[in-house]
């Protein structure tokens, strides 16, 4: 198969492949499953940026260190609704699941739970997390922050992180609202499509590594705050609520220099919020859907096919690769089944797509 | 004194003749001094659009009984961590800092503490209220949902509201940091602003009445989201997480176009954080420190004086203001002295700006 050539392969395949591989880089069975199950939901809904793509950067972090495949994460409830995760390095979606699923318990008692999580990697498509609370009739709020790769108003070069916010919503008959987004006017997968096309990139959407503006995907290395101060604002709050609060400061320690410093790691914090605390959830799901269908039966703008809310198109992406299967670029899929023999882990057939 | 003249007046005596108007609208003293404060508080800020220029708002919405004098403020705790407030059309700055007293209060037991609140008006400059958490060595999250005024991806016209968000936290030796963004491109206020002065206003941030782009600041009505697609997400979410959830739904009853729909309000959700839940207050506030430290001490861009944190400008504003009076704009003055005269309040003698 030439290496350009995209394939197509069932969600579950991809997710047994993707298990099997993270086996063999010694992390248990249940933890590896969780890992494949969030890189490949991120395939399913679309962000091929935060999916399998991942993979050789995750070979990577265990390779270096930065990341334990079997972690020793520890819980502490240090009041009623307050619980911290100390993650020792686990890989991103071990950590947060956990995390949303221990603050998900105790906002059944409180109503409300914050769950701060310390020194995780890669958490991915937060939205899975925020997701989950959803799931279990309550609302997610995530926030992540990360090692500095965007610009912020006023400094040359990358500052802060293009940390991300997401919140999950459940509604009656349109499956989850997910709204989960970066701070980041563009997000570096993108740009990196515009390179590939040969294509401007937006004015005032990213710098050269030097800091100073373009539009020239070849030069662009760091993404400019959407809404200039407000994203930039946005992002920097991330890192106290998440980095500050749980003692693991990343922008201090990246901006120092030491190798120590420039280690990759990440902080998050999750909130789940009970609804059944404050209404009925049937009735809250139910005016859920009509302020959904009330936004989408407003007049359209010109060339506008359908007006939608956050998550939709995603979801839409879902149930279409879900029965259609995922189509992986050549690229990745060649660097996949690399990995995957190097693992020992036999790769399933697959088609052209 | 000319209408257009620009006239200054102390914080202190603002602030006793705003909450003598107040009074004399038919609020009780200590409520009074809480509206007094909030709207003197954006002007000290700067924030001149939330500040004493919505007064004569205030006595219309007092007049159509959609803002109460003396509203029967009722407070619920559902849940340990869980917090209703019904606010019964109080004046925002009433009914968010009742709010924000009680989820502080709460969070020293239980971590975290979320308040709903229900039913409010004119909520203000959202700050105040996170700040208040800040003071109380605890970081405080809020956002409001108003009535719809802003586009949203797709929708021509108006469809959600230009919904704020504000997280303050609290520094050792820098003041707090503050954020609090509107999820709009551009401001109302900052239209009315570019009128003024005739020009033109930046591609892509504001729509005509009828939902056509227009750089026209005569003719722009609706601001477009920041971010497109994300800042409408954020609005949209911010309604669910506040309106819907208090079972006082916005934009289905707005764009249901009855005249119930129409009326004014306001719902908001506060979140207060213990810091001391996570770790040592004095350390947390040196971490911030430090962050903020690294981040103004960041290579500058071209044309940078200085490399600012979110609040960092409005609180320097604070210090002239304090010590050097407000400036008050000629027509804004001349409505609040024509206001005062019909409600029987003395007005001090004030000195051109």
């Amino acid at each position: 198969m030439a290496k350009s050539e995209k394939i197509r392969i069932a969600a579950r395949e991809l997710e047994s492949l993707v298990r099997a591989m993270f086996e063999r880089m010694g992390m248990q069975g249940e933890e590896a499953g969780t890992v494949a199950r969030v890189l490949v939901w991120a395939n399913q809904r679309g962000v091929d940026s935060h999916g399998v793509a991942r993979i050789p950067r995750y070979v990577e972090l265990f390779e270096s260190g930065e990341a334990k495949a079997r972690p020793d994460i520890s819980v502490s409830r240090p009041r009623p609704a307050a619980l911290l995760i100390d993650a020792d390095g686990a890989p991103g979606p071990v950590a947060m699941s956990r995390a949303m699923q221990e603050a998900i318990a105790t906002a059944k008692k409180t109503g409300v739970a914050w769950a701060a999580v310390r020194g995780t990697v890669h958490t991915g498509a937060i939205g899975y997390y925020t997701s989950l609370a959803a799931d279990a009739g309550m609302i997610g709020v995530g926030m992540v922050a990360g090692m500095p790769n965007m610009a912020y108003t006023g400094v040359k070069g990358a500052a802060v992180a293009t940390s991300p916010l997401s919140i999950g919503v459940p509604s009656k008959s349109r499956g989850h609202v997910v709204l989960d987004m970066a701070t980041a006017t563009i997000a570096l997968g993108r740009i990196a499509q515009y390179r590939i096309a040969g294509k401007p990139l937006p004015e005032g959407a990213a710098l050269t590594e030097a800091g100073e503006p373009t539009t020239d995907p070849k030069l662009a290395e760091i993404p400019t705050p959407m809404g200039g101060a407000k994203g930039a604002g946005m992002s920097l709050v991330f890192e106290l609520l998440t980095s500050v609060l749980a003692g693991n400061p990343i922008i201090t320690r990246f901006h120092a220099g030491t190798p120590e410093g420039r280690k990759h790691r990440q902080n998050g914090a999750l909130i789940a919020v009970d609804i059944e605390a404050f209404s009925s959830l049937a009735d809250f799901k139910a005016l859920v859907d009509d302020t959904l269908a009330t936004l989408k039966g407003l007049p359209r703008a010109a060339g506008t096919d359908d007006i939608l809310f956050p998550g939709e198109r995603a979801e839409r992406v879902f149930r279409e690769r879900s029965s259609g299967g995922i189509p992986v670029s050549g690229t990745v899929w060649q660097k996949l089944v690399k990995d995957a023999e190097k693992l020992g882990v036999t790769v399933p057939e697959v088609a052209a797509a």
